[in-house]
């Protein structure tokens, strides 16, 4: 039985960690709230997904993985399921653990990036907090985004078994969300991130990497990949860019 | 050998909730910041823990669990890493990642009410960033927090196995959060969170009974214990609370 995902379908958001990693594994799976709700699918079917009374661990938001009776949301929480069973993360716990690691950070950085444009508050508008975010985006372009991405470059440098995967000498779940955090701080802050980027050559390289994987590759140029857009994470609002 | 914990000597913090595991377990451990620089201890030891060129997995943060070579941060990789070994989370894949998934769901909620005094940074001090604090907090009151302990209060309401845990009829890490998670609303929103607590009966009876959990309690008398204050994540700016 195919996975089942169910994500916002407008986004490629927090989603889009799960949707990698489904693809880079070529593993079968709907992306639910996309389909038709003829067929049973679409919001609806997201909806009721979420607000399942019958579920005894219900999520408290997207994304949600469905594998047959397990339903799993959070997304580093649905990476670390998965990984195992796609192949994307060492055998050893100290390779899983340390993977999760670089995952949870990776998720720090996405929610400051995220915070940029919504420093206030997710339930009003960017509009209704223009001035906050531009003084928060100040911060995270000078601040936390160089910090990230610096430390990803160590931990690329120090990498026992070369500088070509974050862990080990294998493609893993943490390779393909580094990808997805660079593709987005490079849509919403194209000035600030080319001169961080500049300092940091191997996550550049990785980035590069990961996009010609042929099951990437293929997934980025289908329409399963939604293009970034204004109401997603990653929002390209030049005045954020300074 | 004793763990070792590196966090900031002077705050709760996230490290909090490594400590609350430790100590619910009986566990050995060493609070390495709050030791004696003389006895190789103290804030050199944490810094050098942060900056050891030779971890070829170094931590972006703190809170950091040193187990004798291994070196793990991140909050929830820790307590994933813990939980096992202190027999605070069942045995079953499916218990371990259910009980991971809440201690990230709480791990967001810490991590807003954080933003509600360093909206614009953490770089920041509060006093520069008042306006837009006062706002964010304004958002994490009426829609948030009710949002995450309603959610949490469904989660003790659905257990099949009874309303006094969060995961099974055991205590396990996730119960030790969630006692953390309302000690400091209380803290920071003494009246904000005692109008969402009185409709979270079950959360409010769960925060009573880990308060009383023997070693918990007795911890919490200890001067290990380190009282909340304006340096942590929980603030009491009594304009924060509307």
């Amino acid at each position: 039985m195919p996975y089942q995902l169910h994500y916002w379908p407008g986004i490629q958001g927090r989603g889009e960690f799960v949707r990698l990693a489904l693809e880079a594994a070529g593993a079968p799976y709907v992306d639910v709230a996309r389909g038709e709700a003829s067929a049973g699918q679409g919001v609806p079917a997201l909806l009721q997904c979420l607000q399942d009374a019958s579920n005894t661990r219900p999520p408290f938001a997207c994304p949600v993985l469905v594998d047959g009776k397990k339903v799993i949301a959070q997304t580093a929480a649905i990476l670390l399921y998965l990984g195992p069973r796609l192949k994307l993360v060492g055998a050893s716990e100290t390779d899983r653990l340390w993977t999760h690691q670089i995952q949870l950070t990776i998720a720090d950085a996405v929610d400051q990036a995220h915070n940029t444009h919504h420093p206030v508050g997710s339930s009003l508008y960017y509009e209704d907090q223009k001035p906050e975010a531009e003084r928060a985006a100040k911060e995270f372009r000078s601040q936390r985004m160089p910090k990230f991405l610096g430390w990803l470059e160590t931990v690329l440098a120090r990498n026992p078994k070369g500088d070509r995967h974050l862990v080990g000498a294998r493609l893993s779940y943490a390779d393909l969300s580094l990808f997805q955090l660079v593709e987005g701080l490079r849509y919403a802050f194209p000035r600030a991130s080319g001169r961080a980027l500049k300092k940091t050559p191997r996550v550049l390289a990785l980035h590069e990497r990961v996009a010609q994987q042929r099951r990437v590759a293929a997934y980025l140029r289908s329409e399963r990949r939604i293009p970034f857009n204004e109401d997603g994470i990653f929002r390209r609002y030049p005045e954020l860019d300074g």
